[in-house]
């Protein structure tokens, strides 16, 4: 393992550059140079899928999606929270260079801030290259800063080009409309949804969500083929309301799951891939498609049985275990991506940005973009890279764990070294608060252990735990403070040392609040709902009448 | 959920009878009427192979059997200790049935006691019914009875024609010859192999035993392809010293794994399964043999990293929680059991038993055998049956969970009642032993937090802890104290009721010893070493020039 290596990687700026030049945005769509498809579930565990190991989770789509093409067992989000998480995905780079931190961690409705207009998204990016760009689905990146409608955070003001149906925040607790979960009902300033850049349902419902998605998704794509997709590739950024609290699930996935809303929200969510991956096929353009499903981070363990399985890694969403950055990562592109193929090469969700420029050889854009922390790792999704001799993984680049912007952890190589953690959840162990939160095994409450890490509650160690994740990849046993484990944290120290000296001092983008810019549907009411009898043209949506439920799932209980 | 069935299968005796039956014995092997062959590990934990969710594991030869044949999530062994789970497979019977218990909980060298010659081994019911009937490895079910050399317990004395190299009582800690885990060296008294019924090796070594196993295996196979495999089917029970402590990989396999040792000892084991499959399909019979593999329980979690995965089940051997019963098993039959396949079915290793016995129809045995804790499941083996509507699994028999003679839970469909439970190794907390006993993750002792499980030591419940182990797979929230939860405990309290009523008296087969009967080669000195030029006839045995190690992995770090 070489420090060369990592620095040369780590603090040397890829510069790109934004340009009109005609070259890169004639190229057409193929193999080598694919439309994208990002799949991007909300708070889905490692383990909470068939493929990844998970008990009794019903075999889905996603397991086809998988079999059909290659799962990660060491991929990594940018972070263990969704706002930082996606900002490091959409832009290759750490929470902290964008000052995604301070507030709550994440993005609430009154925050006046969003992801920065100095860093380039991977929709601006790949538009520049010739890309018809679009999204449907969860944004969670800012959505107002002067008042409750001027959008200035929305998607498509950062390079997407179409915006169907969604959710500039996310999904959260207070939206439950069962009263199942939270007694009061949606709470519509926090529960509101969007096509394109109109709120048009406030408190959002959930009964039609995933079919307007995908229909919205099919839209885009139809127009696509109609249009010019021979010769100018997408990107689509699908990104789920799933599995996200409150778990959710239409009429027809409700009790679809032995594991219950959990896993009727999975399922309802995986019917959705399978569309995508069956849309695809059917338009003949598969082979021309590079699609990634992704989480953006561990599961939100605290919610119990809703709450999402870690398969045994330690932690879960908001600490820097394992279980909270390690995710569940399919990449399927037939033809080009190998079928049922299990890698543990380590990845980043910020080595797409980097990965999808490389696919843009022939351009040459006129505006910078700031130095990834990713690297390109379109070999490693296509499996065509070599087992190195030297037996270890992930040494291209080192994995780099904030909490905020207290720096908790580093992974380089095999090795993960921890200079501070959180508490967490002692989810096979009897802890005293877990009765009370998880009666019977459902959440009373929406809570964290630790969400924003502040320094009073923070484990400092001294010296630093240093694990071997591969043999010990549940972070059970720390090396002894030997000569070995020595050699290690001299090395971290290195890394971090000059990782430190990269970061340039941002403004915290997070906490700035004003209560004015709280989205509103026909103010002063803040109430509506223009969905009501949508209906998109050419696509017949499902319905209790025309569903078979044998048909969204591989098998209901066994196949 | 209903009681009857409970009851009728579990308190109903399903006689069987001993014949000379012509019908029954010239039967040949078919799809439905297979030669069967167990490949039975040791101490492989639920979670410890890449299908069952490992993160790191290789993917080898028991990836590509789960992907060639259906594997299961909830199989249950017959108990969480090697003995007991082997004599209850063996006789489809629970271990209290049989007087397996008392003493170590497994037999140890000086036990005089085996396996009661008043039950019927799977063996003797299938040689009965015209199988050629074959094993080699692990047997652990008693050895002398009188004196150091006859053999009472013997598999040639329980049913099996041709045993090759055995070991009649296991590989413990105190077998490893490396000194790295056993200071000592190889204890002579607990170390020896056998050839049939001849001791050959004392201390018994590793390095050459995995290939002579396989070996043995492969002569049997060619003496029934050369005499009369179209007539008679065959037996074989493949039991594997792996991955016992100590773990041990010969020159070839060391370093195999980026696990160490333990995942070096699976990676020598798969590749013996991948040499039993092929030499399968090599002879041409692939399609008339069913094969399972499976393992005897869950990982012994104490031996840190040396000791296995339970993939997030709470506990490990030993103990009566998931991590303790809960097993990996595939099942695999070209042609008949469906490919890449996964099953939530209920299943246990005493199910095999009857299973077998349903396969020969046209048999009037002429003994009696004992009645059975298993069901017929050759169905859900094949994977032609259908989900229940009511979408419960395992209702049609319950699984009991014993801890030596203490009866500790019951599952019951979806449910499990915890009377009494053992302490556990709390695997994802800080547990101030841990450091003591796994510095940098090496176990430093072969130790358990629970063995034997005595009454002073068990944490009882009042009222007993109900899980969903559907919805709650690691048992981590007891339903609450509600209607639901009583009638729960209610119904467990009937078909245990009925099972304690089934119960016979029988005479505690372990803890009787007798220095005597330890096994000793050239006595009196207990040394020897037959097996030093030992080339079995028409096998190449594989040696470091002429293997390639890309072969016997698909592969060595990814896919």
């Amino acid at each position: 393992m070489s420090i060369i290596i990592f620095l040369l990687v780590f603090i040397y700026p890829s510069y790109s550059y934004y340009s009109e030049d005609e070259d890169c945005r004639v190229r057409p769509p193929s193999p080598d140079h694919p439309n994208i498809v990002i799949l991007m579930i909300d708070d889905l565990g490692y383990g909470d899928i068939a493929s990844y190991g998970h008990p009794t989770q019903e075999f889905t789509q996603l397991d086809r999606m998988a079999s059909e093409g290659t799962r990660f067992t060491q991929a990594y989000s940018a972070d263990s929270m969704c706002s930082p998480s996606r900002a490091g995905f959409i832009t290759g780079r750490l929470p902290i260079r964008l000052g995604v931190t301070g507030g709550r961690r994440v993005f609430v409705p009154k925050d006046i801030g969003g992801l920065p207009k100095t860093e380039i998204t991977m929709a601006e990016m790949l538009k520049d290259a010739g890309y018809v760009t679009g999204m449907v689905g969860k944004w969670h990146l800012g959505i107002n800063e002067n008042n409750s409608s001027d959008g200035a955070h929305l998607p498509s003001r950062r390079g997407f080009d179409h915006v169907g149906i969604n959710l500039p925040f996310t999904n959260v607790w207070q939206c439950d409309t069962t009263r199942e979960f939270y007694e009061l009902g949606a709470d519509p300033n926090l529960c509101f949804l969007y096509d394109g850049d109109e709120i048009v349902q406030q408190p959002m419902k959930f009964e039609h969500m995933t079919v307007n998605l995908v229909n919205d998704w099919k839209r885009f794509l139809k127009n696509r083929m109609t249009e010019d997709q021979s010769e100018r590739p997408f990107f689509f950024y699908f990104s789920f309301p799933q599995v996200h609290s409150t778990q959710f699930a239409s009429a027809r996935f409700r009790g679809s799951s032995v594991r219950g809303i959990y896993g009727d929200s999975i399922n309802e969510m995986s019917w959705a891939v399978g569309e995508v991956l069956d849309s695809l096929m059917n338009a003949g353009i598969a082979e021309n498609t590079l699609v990634i499903l992704m989480s953006d981070h561990g599961p939100h363990v605290e919610l119990c049985l809703n709450g999402g399985s870690t398969a045994g890694l330690k932690g879960g969403k908001s600490n820097s275990y394992e279980g909270g950055f390690r995710i569940p990562f399919i990449a399927w592109q037939p033809g080009t991506v190998k079928p049922n193929r299990v890698s543990h090469e380590v990845i980043s969700s910020m080595d797409l940005f980097p990965t999808f420029q490389t696919l843009q050889p022939q351009c040459i854009f006129t505006r910078p973009a700031n130095p990834s922390d990713g690297i390109d790792i379109i070999n490693e999704l296509r499996g065509v890279t070599q087992e190195d001799e030297e037996g270890t993984y992930g040494k291209l680049r080192p994995i780099i764990y904030y909490c905020n912007s207290n720096l908790m952890a580093i992974r380089m190589g095999d090795y993960k070294v921890h200079y501070k953690t959180s508490p967490i959840f002692l989810n096979t162990s009897i802890d005293p608060n877990l009765d009370y939160f998880c009666p019977n095994g459902k959440p009373k409450s929406d809570w964290y252990v630790s969400q924003i890490c502040p320094d009073e509650q923070l484990q400092k160690h001294y010296p630093p735990l240093v694990f071997d994740l591969i043999r010990d990849p549940y972070e059970q046993y720390p090396l002894q403070n030997t000569v070995k484990s020595q050699e290690i944290r001299f090395e971290a120290t290195k890394i971090l040392s000059a990782h430190k000296s990269s970061l340039v001092k941002v403004p915290s983008m997070l906490g700035h609040f004003n209560e004015s810019v709280i989205p509103c549907c026909n103010p002063p009411l803040c109430s509506c709902d223009k969905l009501q009898h949508r209906q998109p043209p050419g696509v017949i949506p499902i319905t209790s009448d025309n569903f078979d439920k044998t048909e969204y799932l591989l098998v209901q209980r066994f196949f």
